[in-house]
């Protein structure tokens, strides 16, 4: 839906074409996504054929254990994909399965994908991008700078993320039902969160000697943002100027990220927006850098970054349909 | 206000006198604190030797920087006093000036005082008992069964603690500003909480191998309620069931710590009683071991735990005016 | 869960057993209902027979379209029956369809229950109390002391009802998801709200003059707790005084219901309580009298009337098991 | 801060500069307003000379009080104005000082400003623009087509009207902090919000038969949004076709204004909009019509109606800045 509200504003978009799996003749989107009162454009069943035919591109937003399935036709015809599910996104079908708990799609197919975290790895030329997840995402770019340059004991990682319902999904579950998220915090999926493989393989292909993280995912009474608390212990002879610099080389120049110094940043510094704001402090007594991560779900943890890669894709700026505001206050 | 809800149902406790610090004439309760409507309950401008002379013991909730100076008093009269402020909880002088950036009461009072961690240390034949933090509470309660069986390398424990608004005091401030807490999450004081200096002092007496902790505080949009979450590298040689064997051995006899296995606590589970809800999974691929421990900030935080420390020091059943149940849903 | 933690706490309830519907075999509590993690009491399958048998009374917390076919075995028997469901409460069997939308009770059975406003009508020398709805609890307090005394006009009486979201039931909808409910107000049932025969079958019985009310639902982000909104135009010749002196007198000798006089009440002074406050201000310029009333919904609205009408049936003292205190904050 | 974004992506705004009462000397945004952080653009100390000199048009956005003494300046100057504030909207000054508990400015003054409810009055040939309060917006919205076209009885108007908190100002106050608004509902200023008379005034432009309303404000645990219901008895021989047609004839043509017809609107529609949705039920029982009239508090309540103002005043597209998205979800 958001990213829908986000194509409508990108000049590069002359038509967008919709289309759901579960319509057997075509449907209205106030029909499909009630949300949209009012809004009767159409859409269409799902048809690969059609799709291909009439579209320069495809987003899919779809379940895990669809595009895995489907991705393959379109890699044969080498048309265009931004696929934000999870299915593509791993090079290993081994790793896919014990994760997902689904059948993976064939490793050849696996292996032609683009891992699409926009900031660090660009779509141009690529066909089928798998658009990161939202937490990926979030702790990715917190601890880029220190993977990248070598700057933390590599079996230190812990990560402690936070995230607001709307990451969950739209489906009422008892997990998400008002009385028992307000007023309440709920850990979830401790150490079996299928963001876990994703991280490691993008850590591993900046540093390989990261061997594994630990990462814990916390349920808030929030609906939109993620905090990503990242910890980890600065090699011996790293000082607090080595990670500052780091992170000031490493964002200098990247749009949607913001280095905020030592005055961590809170979620709604970025909520509606595609940005992704990360801070740090350092504990001389306990060597431990934590870093803060935030972004929002929605835009830089889903259709945010996948119009950043359209944008890539297609050689359009990189702010083009992204020059969004906070939601103030 | 919760302390005196509490008392009020205490079997023990036959008369409540009230004494406000900033009151020079008689007053009523609905005066002082407006959410007892309706109640007309006298309380009186404080006086220290009416207190000792009336009373036979004194709760105190005063602000950081009251009881360090008007302890010494009490402490030479020999009167009971339960001290829910955070003045006289540590040994050190330099310690609470460190931390509390105020002068700290002479140490030859502080060494006088009680670190009243009821479920580990009774109060019985103490004086002057200092009734620990909120959020010590919480980390110490999840941490005891490792630090005090040696389980855990001593320099990795990392505590991710969340709070809700209660406990940052009702004096209406930005970062508790409705609009400011509500659909975010705010880091505060990182590294330096004032809780660390006292989890650090507990720690240490049960095993003088822990050298620091890496502690962060993360303001929740919820009323009541913490999850301290703490990460910590388990020791070569430690596997899961001597875990599991270390919290249960901890916490069989405990009636106020339920350990409640692999399936980590929610906030929901204890707030509204004076529980610790523990719980922990271990990852044998990052040998780290996530530890979730959740109280209610002004009970077992603070209230609670203050009548807990009252019924050792005169011999109360442990349950007495604690029989709580938690708020549904 | 509510009824059965009061009820855990009433001094003349030495056994409870427990009945599920759903049930085939026996079960435990922690398996029925999770939120009673470790609590290992029996829960048995539903058995008439049995109950009757084996108890001294029973309380029905079933959903509507249950009592209706299982209300007239007891009934029969004689035997006592507190039911929270709304099947039973309305004597007309065509007023009960039209509602709920379903088969009504014979109406030889309707005429035979009580409709137990627990503060004005006493369940004493009763045998099948009907327990009231919460928003009939809260708008019918809120209006007793108008339409009994005849204070305002009949037709002019406008009800503008806000509830927390356990009001609407355990049962995940799309309503109740957290990323529905969160910052957001839904007006709901509008005009067919099942309360609103109740209300009016109760006001008639107080005063026939009243033709129907407007009455209107909102479902607002909180947990717990409903306000009522009344406004009525006031009668020609009814000055403030005679407002004022209508709630005094009738609220002055009964214990669950508060006048806060021009102090509007909140909901947090009532939840958690078996209170209900009720305040007015007098408008001169439009002769508007404005209500609020509040209750917690899951006590005053529901287990707290039902132990209310409990202590009446078998003459238990009426603060029996209710002496309840607010959550704070 | 919701005017500066609004205004920033205005094609119509080349340069914006901003000014501060409380300022001596020249200083940041990122200074003066914290949210905007990063954001260096200079703020200058407030100089009516200045303002007139070097700008087209400026934009008022002062507590009470302060605009009564400074809006003779410019309208003597003939300097267009579009004031946020409240004290310019009246036309007497009698009613301003009776609600506003200040001095007014002198009456010749106020007869010269322009009450902007964007949808009814145009702006054009306006010099200064008094901008309606966000309730009043709310309201206004809702009774427009009911009372231009004399459908109700004129003194049957009943509204409840729910707020969040961002309307309560930035300002920390008891009432906004997060643990006295989180699971509350609070009413306030009963039948004194200063929003009443600006209502009136408005009303009785429209219909010289309104005498009064009566108006209730509720404070409701939201960040963004006000829902206005409204409550009045129909007309004697109006039926529900009647009451339609008028909704969609007032409505059709205005953009920012969409009639949802008996689905009633709720908040999340309109939030990040500039939009007002109003829908309503008719209850044949009680002749009474119930409207529910949404918008964004900050928005259409306050910057998003100044910028419709003046696209008005300078011949704007009507949409030109205003082209938003609801905050989905």
């Amino acid at each position: 839906m958001v990213l829908y509200q986000l194509l409508q504003k990108h000049s590069g978009v002359t038509k967008i074409n919709l289309y759901d799996h579960k319509l057997t003749a075509p449907s209205e989107l106030n029909q499909v996504v009630p949300i949209f009162r009012g809004d009767q454009t159409e859409v269409l069943p799902y048809d690969d054929d059609a799709i291909i035919q009439n579209n320069d591109a495809v987003f899919f937003a779809t379940s895990a254990g669809v595009t895995s399935k489907i991705a393959p036709k379109y890699m044969a015809a080498h048309f265009p994909v931004i696929d934000l599910s999870g299915d593509m996104r791993l090079a290993s079908e081994a790793q896919y399965t014990k994760w997902y708990h689904k059948p993976a799609a064939p490793a050849k197919f696996l292996r032609q994908t683009h891992y699409g975290l926009a900031d660090f790895e660009s779509a141009k030329g690529q066909t089928y991008i798998a658009n990161p997840g939202c937490y990926a995402t979030a702790t990715l770019l917190g601890l880029a700078p220190l993977v990248q340059n070598d700057l933390i004991e590599p079996d230190s990682i812990i990560v402690d993320a936070k995230s607001g319902t709307t990451g969950a999904g739209k489906t009422p579950h008892a997990i998400t039902h008002f009385t028992q998220v307000d007023e309440n915090l709920q850990i979830y999926k401790p150490n079996q969160h299928q963001h876990i493989p994703e991280i490691m393989q993008e850590l591993q292909s900046w540093n390989d000697q990261v061997p594994a993280i630990q990462f814990m995912t916390t349920l808030v009474p929030i609906n939109r943002g993620i905090m990503s608390t990242i910890y980890a212990k600065v090699k011996a002879g790293v000082n607090e100027d080595r990670l500052t610099s780091a992170f000031k080389e490493t964002y200098t120049n990247k749009h949607f990220v913001q280095y905020t110094g030592t005055q961590l940043p809170d979620i709604k510094q970025v909520v509606g927006t595609n940005n992704c704001n990360v801070g740090f402090v350092y504990n001389l007594v306990t060597h431990t850098i934590t870093v803060a991560s935030v972004i929002d779900n929605l835009l830089k943890g889903a259709a945010g970054q996948a119009v950043q890669n359209f944008n890539q894709l297609f050689n359009y700026k990189e702010t083009e349909g992204l020059d969004l505001q906070t939601f103030l206050p």
